[in-house]
């Protein structure tokens, strides 16, 4: 089958690679659509990191080293479906949660999977990749997405990020929140936090992502914190008090100290980007004298039912979040480069597998 | 009536003010006991920073500039009642929580009036203080403490803090805790945790400070991060998990990332210590790899009840924390200096008040 295969920095090939079989307790999916993820333009950018393997080094889980299929937000539909499966049937549409675990280290026993001290992910660690003809995955991972455009689907993955991130920091209904860049992560945060009835300020200095809040509705404000006093606009917008609640999806210091002073008496800035670089804190300021939290997530933990009901319900509209469709043989010069680039006019580019 | 009066750096002098006169609601103490606190030692070594006012700025609520009246860790009895005042009599021995708030700011109409945005201190803001013969207080800042001795009960002032802080924390029954520092504040948090059915780790350079905290039983077990290699002693004693929660009652920027080190997934880091220097955190590595919390706390909001009803139920002695009891007229060469000496002979100095 052909498959798009990650070599390492700049070196992506639609090779023919063999076609995996269906073991007993897996389903073989053909993938549909796959979305390209931040972590795959690091990959592409800077080179294999874990949980990426390396040439020499396999990684513990896969057991593979490079080159491995690429690809792990992606939709599909099942066919095949191996012994011992149960509830998943041929011709089923499916998204899947692309993880390896272990399953005994001490944060898999208390159910934090995602914390896996050996976590690798599908389409980055080796177990195939959602840019491929057919991947096959354990049925744990499968989620059925009913009628759900296959298209959209493949955006539950980020979209289960963005729902863990607003359950681990305890945002619920009423609150205000702001959303601190709108880039995919950022936008699906936003919607997520509209969806449950939280009003959402986002804040980006790309003029063309505040427009893409506004029209998507999933920002209630939005504002330039480059030309705007952010703080003072949530101050007016809470009647002095602040906002509950913040989410860093910019991965810049800058952006943590902007949102740390928006925060109310006791709120809580969720850091769901990943930082580069240190960032330096004033604990007493920024902590203490308001008791404000700073608390951070990653991935995603039973999280993928939450996501598909919330498309599935009609609370969250995916589509506005696709802004171009591709070919395979297109991913690097008009789907990575492109993101690269980052103009902010893409959202999700998705490659069209079929 | 004589009391110790607060001028300035280096600058404490008793004097004969004017007696309190007793108001509606309010009622009068005679002040027993009260302990020499951290923010007593920046006061006198550094010279007036707020909640103090100086001597030309009065603190807004009390309206009042230097010199103020000393001492925010007091018990005493009650010896002059107020008209309105009910449920409190002459003779009751009682403690008080020292503070002043304006009641209608964001912080407080949450009912966080630990955070209010004026926020004085009784004892530093002006309001009277512990160091006197006689103080004035409205009752709603005044805790009844039955036949608790006066001595201990001076110190249910900071044990309030941290009953707080556990409670900010969310430790709970069964979890495994680790307390970085065993000052006074460390000790008491290592209290509270133990009296919650939590196992407790200290962690303290001070071999004093360490026996003390064996010794008061409000230790498990106990490190020197000096020579013993923390994070392994936490994994070994948690299989490997880690932490739980760790409690940063240090205030070094050296402690938050020792403390960060030894928790397990998910667990949570509670700043209670004040930090004079900003901290440099890697955010990715130190929380979201793992989904820690930063989180702080400071001070007490409606906790005196249950620092109260831990001392009395059994569930925390307090006598093996007072260390010294002076005069009033020895505080700055037998209290201030012998704590800025630190030498970890000393938990709780109390000046006795008679």
């Amino acid at each position: 089958m052909k498959a798009v295969m990650y070599y390492g920095k700049e070196d992506l090939r639609i090779e023919d690679v063999e076609a995996p079989q269906v073991r007993p307790g897996s389903v073989r999916i053909k993938p549909a659509f796959n979305g390209i993820c931040g972590s795959d333009l690091h990959l592409y950018q800077d080179g294999p990191i874990p949980p990426a393997p390396s040439t020499e080094q396999p990684h513990p889980l896969s057991g593979e080293t490079l080159p491995v299929v690429l690809g792990h937000e992606f939709s599909g539909v099942v066919d095949e479906v191996g012994e011992g499966v149960d509830g998943i049937s041929i011709g089923d549409s499916v998204v899947v949660e692309p993880l390896m675990v272990d399953g005994t280290c001490p944060a898999c026993r208390k159910g934090k999977y995602n914390l896996c001290e050996q976590m690798g992910f599908v389409g980055i660690s080796g177990g195939g990749g959602g840019l491929s003809e057919q991947i096959v995955v354990e049925q744990q991972w499968v989620h059925r997405i009913g009628d759900m455009p296959l298209d959209q689907a493949a955006m539950i993955e980020p979209l289960a990020v963005c729902v863990h991130a607003v359950e681990h920091a305890g945002a619920t209904a009423g609150q205000t929140a702001v959303v601190g860049g709108a880039g995919p992560i950022g936008l699906l945060t936003a919607a997520v936090l509209k969806a449950k009835g939280i009003t959402t300020i986002v804040s980006e200095v790309s003029k063309t992502r505040r427009e893409k809040a506004l029209s998507a509705g999933v920002a209630d404000t939005v504002v330039d914190p480059s030309s705007e006093d952010l703080a003072a606009v949530v101050a007016d917008l809470t009647d002095g008090a602040g906002a509950d609640v913040a989410f860093d999806a910019a991965g810049v210091g800058v952006v943590v100290g902007q949102l740390l002073g928006v925060l109310a008496a006791g709120g809580r800035l969720e850091v769901i980007a990943l930082h580069s670089k240190p960032v330096e804190l004033d604990i007493t300021d920024a902590l203490t004298m308001q008791e404000r939290v700073l608390s951070s997530c990653i991935g995603y933990a039973n999280n993928h039912p939450e996501a598909i009901r919330l498309v599935q319900e009609g609370k969250i509209d995916l589509a506005p979040f696709i802004t171009s469709k591709i070919k395979p043989e297109d991913i690097v010069e008009k789907g990575i480069k492109r993101l690269l680039d980052n103009t902010g006019e893409e959202v999700k580019i998705l490659v069209a597998m079929e």
